[in-house]
């Protein structure tokens, strides 16, 4: 397992990035600009919010998706509403915020980051009471500003590691989306092959569509067509038949949560794609931050599978119902692909080889070391 | 591999079966009658066919689909179109059914079905010069309803070879759509699941919904729930979880071309599904009509795949597209399934197992018999 050294892991170079600016922080302060997620990949529109309602509705209507991102936002949101406090007394203002905080958190109940970001917000105010409410305010906005720098640099550092796995010319099959969207800047499944393109390596990606609700189509293809990056995409059940091709040198996918001996939960379809690689003899890497490893889950066995509406599979997206209103559906949201079937779990702390229930909290060790 | 007796092949019990009717001949002979494939599963529309327009129309617009279903109508097609050639003239009546012909073949120059049914009208006319216009008339009825009863034998055929593969309560996982709509009531890769029905049998079928044309919903789903078969509909990218679970215990796929040492072309995603079960110890069935294999082809090695238009991945069933223009597709309508992959390959006469170079051929030797 190799670590980064930290100033390769520092904010140097991010100029040169150019991706689009999916959360930031109004130059006046007062307002959180997002790109609507919904609208893509047909329009780039941006939403200025400004009140609790605005961005309770942007995070509930996935107007912004993503788990860092929805951190990064509700950082920021949390922010802006501060400021609209009118008090000096500190405890009026820490009422009033925490009223805020407890607004945004009920707008994704199972999001993590929203309620880290929002505590992590808390927290500043709880543990500067002496401070006057201004000087609180200044701290806030360093904090969230802080959110999102965090995220830039791991999502870097997993590119880095990321990119150390692929060379130059290669193909790569995608599945979902983990990328500068849902994330900061470079993303994590989808970090290597932003790095490389800036370092002039070309690839070939392989974009799975990924149904149901094809954030592979509307999302990945989207921000890896816009940084000119090579992308095809397919159907989820093509990837079979693009493997058999010899177009596939590797596989990288995102994860939701990893368990203790390497199971790790992520969209629906992942272990199907994870089966598909080891049968044509190609590594399939799960990238991600050290946050989504749970040493608390033995395996996968332990780890939920959301459940979600029939409407997703049957009517959405589609201009009349594609099969009958009588006919069931099965819509399991993730999967968990077996440890036996990854390569590779690449963090931000480094790249962890199997057996992963060793290389996993070798993780712990190092961070708390 | 075991040979149904010829008497247990036989139309006795048809009375029994009430699926879809999807192509007929009407009562008083002047009409084709069809069910409007297109409209399903939200409308069950029946067309009307009487011109060659009419019927050129059906088949190229896809209304009426699926290879044999194409012979059936294209034979009562041109039967209808005969009647209504004016002349008592034997010379004149070949001249105007030729130009009939010519021109529904021309609807769907690659399907063979199409061809294979006109030649064989045609060579009713041209085998009784001898005989007056009416009368050949007369044959040519016997003949088109011949071939759609020659289907219904070979489709219960299969059915009943394919129910000897599973058992009551089994879970059948099924990808694309080879049922009644596509051939005539029971159809292949389904048949053994309706005629279980009928049986008093039941099965939990999981339809995949096929992209990118969604025929596992829109037609799979529909002839299955309309029928009381207790079937739930999955994103293709589902199967492997549905498998995981233990709900699967055999998969049933059709076939467009069977090599000969058994590498199968069939539906895109199919060899994804093949590679799924290996891996999950579950059996892989491929069910078809014998005229599907094609001993000139010595492995799958030698079948094109046909690529279809990106359309159909990035724009067809959606209110707005999924992708951007630039984003490239590539959208394969078939896959090749690897022989190592497939536990049985199951035709009207017989279950052929591995080796399959020795079965398949098998399957030859007796039809010459």
């Amino acid at each position: 397992m190799g670590i980064l050294k930290k100033e390769e892991n520092g904010l140097e170079n991010l100029e040169k990035i150019t991706h689009v600016e999916n959360v930031k922080l109004s130059e006046d302060g007062k307002n959180v600009i997002i790109i609507d997620q919904t609208k893509l990949p047909n329009r780039e529109e941006y939403l200025t919010l400004h009140t609790a309602g605005d961005l309770y509705e942007a995070i509930f209507e996935l107007k912004v998706r993503g788990a860092p991102a929805i951190g990064i936002c509700a950082g920021y949101g949390i922010y802006v509403l501060a400021r609209q406090i009118e008090t000096e007394d500190y405890d009026r203002f820490l009422e009033e915020f925490r009223k805020y905080k407890e607004y945004l958190d009920s707008s994704r109940p199972t999001a993590v980051n929203l309620s880290w970001a929002l505590n992590r917000m808390e927290n500043v105010v709880t543990s500067h009471s002496d401070l006057p409410v201004s000087k609180i305010l200044k701290l806030l906005e360093q904090e969230s500003r802080m959110i999102q720098e965090e995220d830039i640099r791991m999502c870097r550092a997993i590119s880095e590691f990321g990119l150390s796995l692929i060379h130059d010319g290669d193909g790569v099959l995608t599945h979902c989306n983990a990328g500068p969207l849902a994330t900061s800047q470079y993303g994590t499944a989808l970090g290597p092959l932003f790095l490389g393109k800036e370092r002039g390596m070309n690839f070939k990606v392989f974009a799975d569509e990924t149904r149901p609700l094809l954030q592979g189509a509307r999302l990945t293809s989207h921000e890896l067509a816009k940084s000119g990056i090579d992308v095809t995409l397919i159907c989820d059940n093509m990837a079979s038949l693009v493997m058999k091709n010899g177009w596939i040198q590797a596989c990288f996918v995102g994860c939701d949560r990893v368990a203790a001996n390497g199971d790790t939960a992520n969209k629906i379809g992942t272990s199907g794609v994870a089966i598909l690689a080891k049968h044509y003899g190609i590594p399939l890497y799960v990238l991600g931050p050290s946050s989504t490893i749970d040493l608390n889950c033995a395996s996968g066995e332990d780890i939920t599978i959301e459940l979600r509406d029939a409407d997703e599979i049957k009517t959405k997206f589609y201009e009349e119902p594609m099969a009958l209103p009588e006919v069931k559906c099965y819509n399991p949201a993730f999967d968990v692909t077996d440890h036996t079937l990854i390569t590779a779990i690449v963090t931000e702390e480094g790249i962890c080889y199997p057996p992963f229930t060793d290389s996993l909290a070798e993780v712990f060790r190092k961070k708390r070391s």
